[in-house]
């Protein structure tokens, strides 16, 4: 069996090591077109920010050895073609008309299987001054080393990063912590991380980046990048400011590499990825493809989307190998997890966002809990932010965010979801879901059950909510509700500050005080329950409820609010 | 409607709080022949350890208030009836007789609908001695203070603790770590943590435990507690040896209080466990159970089971008052999740071990991984051990245990499994099995995946395997296996010194040079492949079967042995 695999990073190689290790006698050609290949493109950021000395270490075995065409050939027994692009495939001769990339010399390999692994690449926004020396798009290992001869020259005191997603943030972390550049994030949207996490988390992280040195400026778009006479960049103009740069990094997202399947007359989508079947097989069934240059289906939407992650690239080029061999394994699909470090919090994601499922014509309602991690006593405890995505009709759980001191706690919930949501798993199925337990890791009911059990009230129409942007506006006098009024339900010191700040608006009334005292609160109004959490807000409404009283519990408390950076709480 | 709740540790409070909640004017009774009540009984040992300073921090509210009579009162607007026995149920009556265990008044509590929520009491073994003062078994709050008032006292040198399983083990960690109390664990059975985790993880804990200065002597019985004339505990007689001990704690499991049940006529298990439906109702359609006291489904051997643990028991409290208040709610049964810290190291397990998975039956193999938690340039990365059980007939995983340092990293994974064991997910679900990624939390190929692959290619029969036991057995000259020989994969420095000390048994060759040179392979062998972890060795397996020469992969490869303190690899 003559296998020709085009790419070699990630699907790539996992495809060509698994298939020879199914079938020893294979003939496995990789190529490509680089001549760094095999390397984990997830901890660029991690090189440009210091954590990793050398590019060498993204390319390495966990044993140490480089993962390059004597690793390929000696160890793995796969021969590789590096600098070697693939110009085009001929499907009838079975031939991949190749090029060598420096001498131009031109070649063909035949194949009787043959893998498109041709990843993705990054878009280049069309910004004025976007050729200018310091603007970079991260398309591969040397735009990564390039950045870092800059940083490591001295050349960069400030830099602005276009686009707020993942890579986004993960670069201006690795930039202001380290370096010390002064850095700021450009985004379009109305939010960093937009269509990942919703406002209320998104807003948190902007608060965090704050407190850590960097600028967001959301909802603003770069219009040029101005340079100096040495031809590098100076400064980037946006529709609102000039922000000094000498450093741009181009992070707004990435798109399949298609044109070589498209050229051969596979199918591929209207957005430009290769369409394949659950075996990974392209509309040619003697072509497979995997990774970045795919699209895959999405478990809770049920559309096709594109899910450029080295983590599934990894797992496609494994069913791509076990099909070349005969073994009929399958990719579902999935459901679109995420986790993220950001400087001391961690922020993840699974299933979809309330925005994204509101615009699939889902009914959905967004559930919002927060409790410690663990139990309070042990030293590494902190508060576990989570929202939880549910179809109020089916009372299936679309969706999972959370938000939490940086550390596993947060990546033990979304994992713990991650297979439950693929699966169509309600409410319910979450509310009883068993979760290891000691206090050391968790709470006896933990904080992925608490949230169930918050959406499951919310779905039953016993928990009635305010939304924090509301709630939020109000308290900043840019909307009027003259009936509603802030019962605070915290010890009376807690609430003391507030009442006394906000008379007539905020009043205080401890939770053990409220089945005795109801009958002294002011008639007609709306009570906007405060505690902490909304625990003991919820506990209140329904007692409130039972004697007629109307209220809306505040979710997350004042635990949600002082992340926000509200101003009139300090 | 009238509720009496007899029991207020865990799932009796859950259930009065959650139904007062969903009918505010339910009329409920929380009866207790305890004055402590409400409390996390999973934070004893944390307690005695000294890590919370006083009881009262275990029966309070995240908010800092105490659970007391007050609190249910006031805060929940539930009854309690606290140093009340109940005596008797009268079914046909509908009454609870209860007596006041102070004055030993009488009464009757009338109800709608009853609550058993009778919690478990440890075993008590009949060992000569166990009525000596110090000598304990942790049935409640004010044992574990009375502990706490010994080692406050200066009256605790050195303890024995009785049982191997997780309470005796945090037990031990809580005593030696910050009492300095040398202390020592004997165990019945042949190993610690019996029918939790397999052999080879049970060594590596021990091994840990020795390191911090914790004895473990497993298959060695208490025979007599011998006392000084003061009437207190002065050592431990054992089959082996004796042990100086000025204290003792018995932690040999528990067992369901269910006389209350058994004497009213209800059904219960033969092992004393109350049997209850799927909406924790017992055969009496008006009395409920939950919580220690109850069996329930083990959701992988189809068997009934007691699993007494705080997160169970409020899970199943909220299913109590959904039934009660009208809501048909139900709790499937669980698949026995675990995890634990024992001092610088984590262990746990969901499904079930390869022991119990044979004795049920099952087709069943382990399959070994050890492998970075995270990217290898992460400060807090570290080496994270998982054991995969499998059916082979079906490819359904039924259980996953693991290792690892202290962290959450361990429960990501657990938390991970979980629900998927439940639904009976097999090998290739967990090998495709979506999991958040990013080089801070994780690898492409997370750990729980790769030990599915590995798991995929034991039940296929490409991985042959050689068992650490019987590995061990011939490297320390315990069998003799004339046809085997050790081949070193790793960088000839890393070999040297084993091929050096073992020659003849212990050769050396690259895993790079295997395919340039197996021929200088010495004949008639079966090569026990050794690296680090497996990976290499697995490689070479499917080489070296491709031209005919047989082998065995070491799991886990030397990173295991490592952890197992062998002497010959020092």
């Amino acid at each position: 069996m003559k296998v020709v695999i085009i790419g070699a990073v990630a699907a790539g190689p996992k495809a060509a090591s698994r298939l020879k290790r199914l079938v020893p006698d294979a003939d496995i050609t990789l190529v490509d077109q680089d001549e760094l290949i095999s390397y984990g493109g997830c901890g660029i950021p991690y090189f440009v920010g210091g954590d990793v000395s050398d590019e060498k270490e993204l390319r390495s075995t966990s044993f140490h050895m480089v993962r390059d065409p004597y690793f390929f050939q000696e160890a793995k027994g796969v021969t590789t073609r590096i600098k070697t692009r693939a110009v085009s495939i001929d499907r009838k001769e079975r031939l991949v008309h190749v090029e060598d990339v420096i001498t131009g010399e031109k070649d063909a390999l035949s194949y009787d299987k043959l893998v498109l692994a041709t990843g993705s690449r990054p878009n280049i926004l069309p910004i004025p001054g976007r050729d200018l020396k310091g603007v970079y798009a991260i398309s591969d290992l040397h735009k990564a080393v390039a950045i870092k001869n800059d940083l490591a020259a001295g050349r960069v005191r400030s830099a602005v990063i276009i686009g707020g997603g993942a890579i986004g943030i993960e670069m201006a972390e690795g930039l202001a912590d380290l370096w010390g550049v002064d850095t700021t994030i450009v985004e379009f949207m109305p939010q960093i991380l937009p269509r990942i996490i919703g406002p209320d988390m998104a807003a948190m992280v902007q608060e965090h980046l704050k407190e850590r040195g960097v600028k967001v400026h959301t909802q603003e778009a770069a219009k040029e990048f101005v340079g100096g006479g040495d031809g590098r960049v100076e400064r980037v103009v946006t529709n609102r400011r000039e922000i000094a740069a000498d450093l741009v990094v181009m992070a707004a997202g990435v798109r399949p590499r298609s044109e070589l399947a498209r050229d051969a007359g596979l199918l591929v989508s209207p957005q430009g990825a290769i369409i394949v079947n659950q075996h990974m097989q392209t509309s040619d069934p003697d072509i497979y493809a995997a990774g970045d240059c795919v699209e895959i289906n999405h478990l809770v939407t049920g559309r096709k989307f594109f899910a450029p992650l080295g983590s599934l690239a990894n797992r496609q080029g494994r069913i791509v190998a076990d099909n070349l061999a005969g073994i009929p394994s399958v990719f579902p699909g999935c459901v679109g997890s995420f986790i993220m470090k950001v400087f001391d919090v961690c922020v993840g994601s699974t299933g979809i966002s309330l925005e994204t499922a509101l615009s699939e014509g889902f009914d959905a309602v967004e559930a919002k809990c927060v409790q410690s991690d663990r139990a309070h006593f042990f030293p590494t405890q902190a508060l576990l932010f989570l929202n939880m995505v549910v179809d109020k009709r089916s009372r299936r759980v679309l969706g999972l965010q959370g938000l939490g001191k940086m550390g596993d706690g947060l990546l033990a919930r979304i994992n713990a979801a991650c297979g439950l949501i693929e699966r169509r798993a309600s409410v319910d199925d979450f509310s009883t879901l068993e979760l290891a337990y000691a206090p050391p890791f968790s709470t006896a009911v933990d904080v992925l059950n608490a949230v169930s059990n918050v959406a499951d009230n919310l779905v039953s129409d016993r928990l009635k909510t305010v939304s924090i942007q509301d709630f939020m506006a109000w308290m900043e006098g840019r909307t009027d509700h003259p009936d509603w009024m802030a019962l605070d339900l915290r010890h009376p010191k807690e609430a003391a500050l507030l009442a006394e700040r906000f008379p007539g608006r905020w009043i205080a009334m401890s939770y053990d005080k409220v089945r005795g005292d109801y009958q002294a609160l002011p008639r007609g109004k709306t009570f906007i329950l405060i505690c902490n959490a909304g625990t003991r807000s919820y506990e209140t409404q329904c007692f409130l409820r039972s004697v007629g009283i109307d209220s809306l519990v505040l979710p997350w408390g004042l635990n949600g609010i002082a992340r926000l950076g509200a101003k009139w709480l300090i």
